[in-house]
């Protein structure tokens, strides 16, 4: 009989880092300064692709959920950062949607912008905001494809009632992806290299 | 300290479904009803939306993986069949990639086109093979917003050498989705309904 079980994991060094970052972070480079130090650990600790992500209630500042990237070392090709922040985020509030009635709204902030499956997972969260870091010319610079996205992307969040901040912190993003390369970091794209 | 855990299991009825379908299914016909018969399991247990995929050897018609939609009962908005099935493949073959040197070659079989999300997945996955059932429209009469993909997204795929064969079993794949409009099933999309 096929499996049927799929798990993903967050590394242990989470532990630490949530103990140091406790407080609530009310500005947008506040909350990328922390997603950025999310991706920058998971390269240091040799965890994962240079990327991360959290999920925070919009008007607190409080975190609901994080995410890194765990593609090759959790053999999983959507384990992005993204992908488990917002999964993590909705288990947490045991809901399928972050938009339901009652809920306070809440952001994504992720390291870099979206893939082409991470923008379309954005939609069904029930994010109402998405604020990135390094921008999608900037990943593919590094080597990461990012997949056929809707020409006018950030058009579509908008037309759904998802406001979009790009460009956040750009430098200290870039320098976490090439920090990546310098390190040796494995360059997937759907394919092992 | 936020959740560090993300896991999603199929439903308990797959295990006699498996018993009763052990053969190597060798055409698109064979192989997509397998993926509409999820589907319809889906629906009539109870367990989750009108979708259902599994992931095969192309060459062989072997079974790897299947996943069926759980978003309302896991409360896990990217729980599509077609992650899931991308994902327990995956895991299954300890690779983040399903086009690895020396693999056999493998195939995606989706009860519906993907979403803009799952198409997305499919690029990653490693695929080189796409069936889909009932179309994009079929989906949206239904009910179900796709989100956008690129306009030309068959396109798109058969660029980064990912065959698409789309209509398989049209008529019975629409069939499930009708079925589960006529259960009442909860129809989501990003917000609560």
């Amino acid at each position: 009989m096929p499996d049927c079980h799929f798990e993903a994991i967050l590394p242990s060094w989470l532990k630490e880092f949530f103990a140091e970052h406790s407080e609530a972070l009310l500005s947008d480079s506040e909350r990328m300064k922390f997603a950025i130090e999310l991706a920058r650990q998971n390269v240091i600790n040799g965890t994962g692709g240079p990327f991360g992500a959290a999920v925070f209630e919009r008007s607190s500042g409080n975190l609901v959920a994080v995410g890194v990237n765990l593609v090759v070392q959790s053999n999983c090709s959507h384990a992005h950062a993204e992908m488990l922040a917002l999964a993590i985020a909705e288990h947490r509030l045991s809901s399928y949607t972050l938009n339901q009635p009652g809920f306070p709204g809440y952001e994504l902030v992720s390291s870099s912008e979206p893939c082409a499956m991470c923008f379309g997972a954005i939609i069904w969260s029930g994010v109402t905001r998405l604020v990135c870091g390094a921008s999608t010319i900037d990943a593919k610079h590094a080597g990461f494809d990012e997949g056929a996205k809707p020409e006018k992307w950030i058009a579509e969040l908008e037309n759904r009632g998802i406001e979009v901040a790009t460009g956040i912190c750009r430098n200290k993003a870039c320098a976490v992806l090439q920090l990546y390369l310098d390190n040796g970091g494995v360059v997937y794209n759907g394919r092992a290299r």
